[in-house]
Formats: C-alpha cells, sequence, structure tokens
C-alpha cells in the first residue's frame, strides 16, 4: 500500500478526505495540530476520527500559532456569528494552510509518501485564500523543489477531493463512504461541554450543507 | 520604515542577513525557531544579535519537528564529522526551510511587512535543497496566493542576500557591517559548555570561510 498524510482537524471535511483516502486504498498518516485554537476540543474528534476510519498513525504537532496574533480563531477576538459571506473574514489563521502543508510535506518525507490530502473546499467555503485551487497548485510546484525526495524526482502531490464539491455533495460522500459523522466537530466557538454554537461561519456552512442534503445531522447545536 | 521578518538563527549568515537587512533601512522583526535542535544554544546567540543588531522584536517559535524524526539534526543519530561534500546529508531536516518560512510568512501578514530575509546560501553550504534560488522562488509564488495580504496585491519578497555569495565574502561583509562575529553560533554539534565542536559540515564551513577571507575567527574551538 502507498503511505499518504492526510491533514485531519476533526471537522466534517477533513473526515471526508481521510474517507476518500482510505477508499483509494492508501496507507493513511492523519496529522493534526495543537495550535492555540480556541476550539481545541476538535482535537478529540480528530482522535477519534483516525481510530474509527483506519489510520495507520495519527501525529498532533503542537504549534503556536497564537504568538503572532491576527486571527478571532487563536486570539482573544469574539467570533463572528451569523454573518456568512463578504470577504476573508476575521477567523482567517495568516497563512495556516501553508504552515499546515509545510508540516505534511516533512512527514511524507520521513515517510516516503507521495501523497498528501487535504480536505479543503473552494465552493461552500469561508473565503479563506489558502484553500483555493492556485494556492494547492503553487504549493505542489513548491514541494517538487523544496525537498530531498522531490530533488531526487518523487514529486509529491497535494489531493484535494473536495475542492469542487457542495457542502450537501460532502455530506452524501461522507455517508456514503460510512463516516460516523457524529464524531466530527466543525464548530469556531463550541460550549466548555463541546456543544456547537450554531452560528459561526463553520456551523452555518454545516447545517446548510446537511439541510441541502436532505440529511439529518448528528451533533447538537445550542441554537 | 519598511518592516521585514529577518529568520535569525544565531549562525553567522542568519546575523549576517540581519545586518544587511537593517542597513537597507528595515524595521527588522527576528524570527527563531526552537525546533528541537540538538543545538538549542544557537538560540542564546540569536537573542543576543537580535539585541546587538537592533531588531525590534525577537520571536522564538516553539514547534517540534522532533515528531517526525528522520535528521541528525533533531533526532539520536551522530552528526557526521569532517565529511564535507557528496550529495544530501543526514543533517537535513525535511522541509525545514518550507516551515521557517511559513512561519515568517504568517507574521509578515500579521505586522502587513512584505519583506522577508533569509540567510540561505548556494555557494558554500551543505547541499540542502531548501537552500537554493529555485526553492525561495517557488515560495514567492507561493506566497502570492496563499494570504490575505496576497490577495488583495500585496505581494511578499523573499530576500536571499547571500545567495550567491562564498563564505569568506559572507564573513567579510559581516564584518563590513560590523556584525560582532563572537556573539554568532554555528556548530550542529556543540560541547556541553556551547564550544563548537570545529568538525561537523557547519563549523568546517565556518572555518574555510574565515581562512579564505584572511579574517580570524572569534570564536573557540574544541578541536
Amino acid at each position: 500500500m502507498n503511505r499518504a498524510v492526510v491533514l485531519l482537524s476533526g471537522g466534517l471535511d477533513s473526515a471526508t478526505t481521510l474517507a476518500i483516502a482510505r477508499d483509494n486504498r492508501f496507507e493513511c498518516y492523519a496529522l493534526s495540530f495543537d495550535y492555540g485554537q480556541r476550539h481545541r476540543i476538535e482535537l478529540k474528534a480528530a482522535k477519534r476520527l483516525a481510530e474509527a476510519l483506519g489510520a495507520r498513525e495519527h501525529c498532533v504537532a503542537a504549534i503556536d500559532l497564537r504568538i503572532f496574533g491576527g486571527s478571532a480563531l487563536t486570539a482573544d477576538l469574539d467570533v463572528p456569528k451569523n454573518q456568512l459571506g463578504g470577504g476573508i473574514p476575521i477567523t482567517y489563521v495568516p497563512a495556516r494552510n501553508t504552515i499546515f502543508l509545510s508540516y505534511a510535506l516533512a512527514w511524507a518525507e520521513v515517510l516516503r509518501a507521495a501523497d498528501i490530502f487535504i480536505g479543503v473546499n473552494a465552493i461552500d467555503y469561508s473565503g479563506y485564500p489558502d484553500c483555493r485551487p492556485e494556492f494547492l497548485a503553487a504549493f505542489e510546484r513548491l514541494a517538487a523543489v523544496a525537498t530531498k525526495s522531490g530533488v531526487e524526482g518523487g514529486a509529491v502531490k497535494v489531493h484535494a477531493p473536495l475542492i469542487r464539491m457542495s457542502k450537501a455533495d460532502i455530506v452524501r460522500e461522507a455517508v456514503r463512504l460510512g463516516v460516523d459523522l457524529s464524531l466530527t466537530h466543525s464548530c469556531y466557538d463550541p460550549r466548555p461541554d463541546g456543544t456547537a454554537c450554531g452560528e459561526c461561519d463553520s456551523c452555518l456552512l454545516r447545517r446548510k450543507g446537511f439541510a441541502d442534503a436532505g440529511l439529518p445531522d448528528p451533533i447538537r447545536y445550542a441554537k
């Protein structure tokens, strides 16, 4: 089996991505980040999902993105509620996916894996620049010249199987692949007990996805 | 004054790069990494250099590259001695400069800085793939599509002023700019008291640089 590094946040999209990688017969190495996010509870979800979806290993890299500030996800700023759409929101974390993919590239090189999976989506998304196809293409070109394996001819492919899917499509694909969606966590601003707020960008997109797919969302919402 | 993020390891090259950025009238934000390197003593050198060279701020990002293993700089492998030349050595840390530049990009975006300085060198260097001009060019292209400021038209430039300089040129430039080279630390495998081993790749390159420049190296070597 070929190995793949799969970025796994613990949300709906990354869980579906992991299921797709497995369905494509990759031996999956799931990678999560403890980056000072206020919704750290997603790491528990990631751990359960990695097990449930048969990842060979699950690595949580502790990195501190709070040192730079600048985002409602890591700094002491309010997460906007019921404000979907209209530019890049303050939940944007500067260069987050660039940093995440850099770590994935490092691990892929050590594992001699030529494949990285990331659950970004350019349709029903929050407008983050590092979720777009042109970003992923630029990262692939960087990877080809950045590493020992790249220099020796082993190009790394960045797979983003959800990039053109609507949130409803993602929900349907997750269900088709047997992902236990009750294990996923999407909310940016959960209550202390982990209950989703129901009103942040991430909750709004998720709820719309389930509604459009005509399927029930198995998680609880505060509102 | 325009702001610049300057990667500062604490070695000869990055210290000279910081001095060049300052000489080019940038307000400098020095960025170092505590990444589990066996030569963590370089962080003390970085702190002293940031102060001595007038950096506005010095940030040390704690990131753990040991989780992936794969390098003599972070894993429990012997650092090769007296073996300069011949392919990419095991002191190579997978994707290290990709990760370092990703952090620099994040901080640059928060600071609204359009300039990043990195002290890589493609002449007298250890053969790491992520020290080459094509790597830096690919990172610049990535940065243009990766960030909010990039999307809004603020391209980030990656400066590598040492890229075509010999080690002797770098020593001369450091002296010309008044860098106190006794503060710099280059050794990959220092003694507990910080004394340089004198035999690792990094020591060999440094010693050759001073010798070729006809200048005395102010640091002590064990051998």
